[in-house]
């Protein structure tokens, strides 16, 4: 097989990794060993072309007639993907939503966990939310630097969260995930993905409309 | 301007429309009157010929030289993507993420509207949240019909979303909003669009193992 070349991977390609590995993930439960890029692109809705062409950012994977060796795939992709090892993630936002991000079962199986909480509520500094102590935005550096932190979930009211995001980068954050309905302005070495819920809706909204179209799947 | 033929939009071109609403409604804000596909590409990470083929979809909008008429191209969008309108919108799951799910303040801006909350818990239902009162899933077929309710927000524990899913489909919900970490089998008349946040986590975790990436922008 060649080297990985991640740098070669564009950006759609990459949320398509995700996706491979999920199901790929399911294809290993189910006990196969080999699977067809037919069979992985029917099963999430893309031509087995793209597939190919995905798979072919990771050199030599798979022979014609063959298939993909499922259980090489997973061990690839989650390397690729970093969710080989264990990532600190911290939040900011102690309220509803972030609540729920700490509570939400699906980040652990990934390998992300969330090993520290901030606010900017004096009320909610020094509380305790699940087993983590509510920190001050002023304890950010401190706190990043001593659990190597580099991912951030950032579930703050639309009017602090450039702010905040802002602070975050500063700190040495380098990924943040954002909740709040606003574009962030940030420092190109700053990956961001923000998922505006509105837009989720509005994607629904457009299928319903248009019952007669093809519906947008699980993606 | 050619009549609108919706169903020849395919799905990812879809999410981008909502990306170039809310980039148009920026350039409004700004007084632009008319934007060419170079501006709106590069304000988006996307080529001018990607912007281009979005944008025929609609047949022929903007001239050369010219570029597109923004307040004529967000009418089109608001109403292609159907939020020219308001949406009645329920939600499933009375926790931590339903409770920020009701206040999410970029709903009502884009036309949704959430006027239902049910959830299974006994202990939960008859009370309220916010200022609406908690139902129990037997009220789903009613309320449903007497409120036109077409589109739900499923924020259940990953074991019950597919049941529930299923019990919404049922009784006429047509697009579902799915945040539980599960793969939702439903009819292909319902249109799903499931946020996983371990996914969007697993695309900062890519992108901070490869710095020397360009970052993924705001998508």
């Amino acid at each position: 097989m060649e080297p990985i070349r991640p740098d070669l991977v564009p950006n759609p390609a990459v949320r398509r990794l995700s996706f491979y590995l999920r199901q790929m993930e399911s294809f290993q439960r189910k006990g196969l060993a080999t699977v067809s890029s037919k069979q992985l692109g029917d099963s999430l809705g893309f031509t087995d072309a793209q597939v190919r062409k995905d798979m072919s950012y990771f050199g030599q994977f798979g022979h014609p007639g063959v298939g993909y060796p499922v259980e090489e795939m997973i061990t690839q992709l989650r390397h690729i993907l970093g969710t080989d090892k264990t990532w600190n993630v911290l939040l900011v936002g102690a309220g509803n939503l972030g609540r729920a991000m700490l509570a939400y079962r699906g980040f652990d199986v990934r390998g992300f966990r969330i090993v520290a909480v901030f606010d900017a509520d004096r009320n909610k500094i020094g509380k305790k939310m699940a087993s983590l102590m509510i920190q001050p935005l002023t304890a950010l550096e401190k706190t990043i630097a001593a659990q190597s932190i580099r991912l951030a979930i950032l579930a703050v009211p639309a009017e602090h969260a450039e702010e905040v995001a802002n602070r975050l980068v500063e700190a040495g954050i380098r990924g943040i995930l954002n909740f709040a309905p606003v574009t962030l302005t940030l420092p190109p070495k700053v990956a961001v993905n923000s998922v505006d819920v509105a837009v989720q809706l509005e994607q629904l909204s457009f299928h319903v409309n248009f019952p007669a179209l093809e519906p947008s799947g699980q993606s």
